[in-house]
């Protein structure tokens, strides 16, 4: 099968030795702090992730001309503050696994995952202000702002019924988004790119990692453990209204959802026979995977101005992969 | 009484309405939050301390030369970092009370304490790059980060025999001394001081920041609850070692200090009676205080070769008051 059309890979063999210098300095910031606080850095930093959001700075680095230190920096900066926020959301979702591996939080218990966060958080962003550019700094620290805010605003909305299909938009934009928004956009900026594909990069990594979260939420309601590696079901557990969710409301029929508003505004927990005894629960998963895929179309058509090479094919057959994934989640 | 030898005020009247600015301009961060967020970021906000970081950076203003826009954000910023610890610092400790008022953590749970403490500390920094200088930006980065780092390593540390005095020093150096040090230097960078005015202002801040740790690792001890405002005791109980503690320790007979050892090993909690009936307890806190009471002295030195202006005995005020509350630690 020619690369253009697989879903099963991310392409990143392409970009496989920037990877590993990546690794290797995330490593080599774990020695960057105390003695004390080494252990726990590096076993966050060891639980290693797919570091999408690295590859991304990287491969938009090489679509532009050339991959230069600047941009695996930027991509290890912000893979370190994508760390600090999935230790803290642990705590917060009292997630007793990811990975396959126990959370610091299951681990060390919430004190010490709590302070991790915020060492890996404050280390990333001192090491944003190395950038000779001001204006990359400012855009890294305005990233890490959504995130945080996007992430609260997410928890001070549980079981909150007015929530809007717009508002979870916003809401998954601000918490994952922007970082991906923040490695292609930011990378772009460290090109010298010009304003117009500095935007349009920066739109294709808001649309991807939005995709991403989606999926992520379909997978937290049709996924199992075991494949997955991490808690699930903790979205209706904790009343997270995400997409599926929303389209169920919307798809139910009037005694269906006064029965479903109900339990959520007794902050009952949606667990999943209810849901399936109640509304058209595979179409509304179905609709969800079908949004997310027209945005992945928005994601191509993105990259359409930009130089035409081996580069730009992978961020191309990142948005395939992705879209693979969401297929993974119809019945 | 001259103002020269006032141990009971802070001097704060002579730049009040500098103050005011910056807590005007803490509110007005506040409506930068999402609606969402605002009253939990309002409630943090408004359970006003002393504001005694933003008072020094203006201080230090002052004192070179003039009060300007950057003394005063260079202020806010840091005092919303110290906020962000605090409300993290809630949640490590369990503490249930602070300045009278129950904590976010109390209020709201660890989830969303965690979040409000996130929200601000992003928000402080991406405000540090508003400074069209990135070295400023640079010095509040590695402040935060140490801060941080302090308090992992305090967490890690504890129950820890073999901590030093030199291990408590660098660590209340780094998550008390370095927002204090960071409002005095960086103040007298944005006042174009020279390297050596500069250093020596940091040094005061860190000195500074560092015997109003001891002071409240004393209170901690000998404090009453209704009078401080806050859950005290918590050191013993948590296991940290403190300057006084250290001191017990030291000054114990070696029968006595096998008994603590015993205690701080097992992780039983080292409540104040076992310590009465154990070692020489007064005497611990007394050369704790005198400690702290040298360390004023050489903030002071600090001073010597600055302007001499009504900020600057302002400045040399502040280590008198420090300098009173620490004597009320005194049996």
């Amino acid at each position: 099968m020619p690369a253009a059309t697989q879903t099963d890979t991310l392409p990143f063999d392409l970009v496989r030795p920037e990877l590993e210098k990546v690794e290797a300095s995330i490593r080599d910031q774990v020695r960057a702090f105390d003695p004390a606080v080494e252990p726990y850095v590096s076993y966050v930093c060891n639980s290693a992730g797919k570091r999408i959001r690295p590859a991304l700075a990287i491969l938009v680095g090489g679509t532009l001309g050339g991959v230069s230190a600047d941009h695996r920096k930027i991509g290890m900066i912000v893979e370190l503050i994508h760390m600090a926020t999935l230790v803290h959301d642990d705590i917060i979702d009292g997630a007793a696994t990811r990975r396959m591996i126990p959370t610091a939080h299951a681990k060390w218990g919430s004190g010490l995952a709590v302070l991790l966060g915020d060492a890996l958080f404050s280390h990333a962003l001192a090491l944003a202000t190395e950038f000779d550019d001001i204006t990359i700094c400012r855009k890294v620290g305005n990233a890490s702002r959504e995130v945080c805010e996007g992430e609260i605003v997410q928890t001070q909305r549980r079981f909150d019924l007015t929530l809007s299909r717009k508002d979870y938009f916003r809401i998954i934009e601000m918490k994952t988004g922007a970082l991906f928004a923040a490695a292609t956009g930011i990378s772009a900026a460290l090109s010298g790119a010009d304003a117009g594909t500095e935007r349009r990069l920066h739109d294709y990594g808001m649309r991807l990692g939005t995709v991403y979260q989606i999926y992520d939420d379909c997978l937290d309601l049709v996924g199992t453990e075991d494949a997955v590696g991490k808690t699930l079901r903790t979205d209706l557990e904790k009343g997270k209204l995400t997409l599926p969710i929303l389209n169920l409301l919307e798809s139910a029929t009037s005694t269906q959802r006064t029965k479903l508003h109900q339990r959520i505004l007794n902050q009952e927990p949606l667990d999943l026979p209810v849901l399936l005894g109640i509304a058209e629960y595979e179409g509304a998963v179905e609709a969800a995977i079908d949004t997310a895929q027209d945005m992945l179309t928005e994601c191509r058509d993105d990259l359409a101005g930009l130089p035409d090479n081996e580069h730009r094919a992978a961020l191309l057959q990142i948005t395939r992969f992705v879209g693979g994934l969401l297929e993974t989640c119809r019945r």
